[in-house]
């Protein structure tokens, strides 16, 4: 199990422009038939901080949604309006 | 709905001494009956940085948990062994 936390930093000014690129993220991301978890979260105090908590059976499936046309077509859209870099967590449970 | 990410960066040094400690924390924050998810994970790239994902019905809820003993008792001795400020986020379902 790999669980992955991804956050972008969007202009204050493109936050209503990344609103449907994401919404369509999540529904194609969903429909993968690896994905397990794809859930979008923004944070409370900043309208503009969005995050991605994932879940994967394994690093190829990742991988393979990160080379799906759903992606490949939306995030560079997406990062046109980030602010600063997008930050990426991978994670193993911890027992 | 409230989620939350709380990350930890623990001295390289002090890793085996805090893993009692969280092990302690997640099993007693899991029996309070409010939470409904409380998961930690490890950085792959980073041993020392730990990361909960929560999740909790309100505002409410998670005030009772920084407030339960458990938490007063056990964060203060994991927060001993911080290399930096801990980071929270809380955050709102994205729809």
């Amino acid at each position: 199990m790999l669980k992955v936390i991804a956050e972008d930093f969007i202009k204050p000014q493109a936050v209503e422009t990344v609103l449907p690129l994401y919404r369509a993220l999540v529904a194609a991301t969903k429909r993968e038939p690896l994905c397990i978890a794809y859930d979008l979260y923004v944070d409370e105090k900043d309208p503009g901080h969005f995050i991605f908590i994932e879940e994967w059976p394994d690093r190829a499936a990742l991988d393979a949604h990160c080379a799906s046309e759903h992606f490949r077509r939306l995030v560079p859209m997406i990062n046109q309006h980030q602010r600063k870099e997008p930050t990426f967590i991978m994670m193993n449970g911890f027992s």
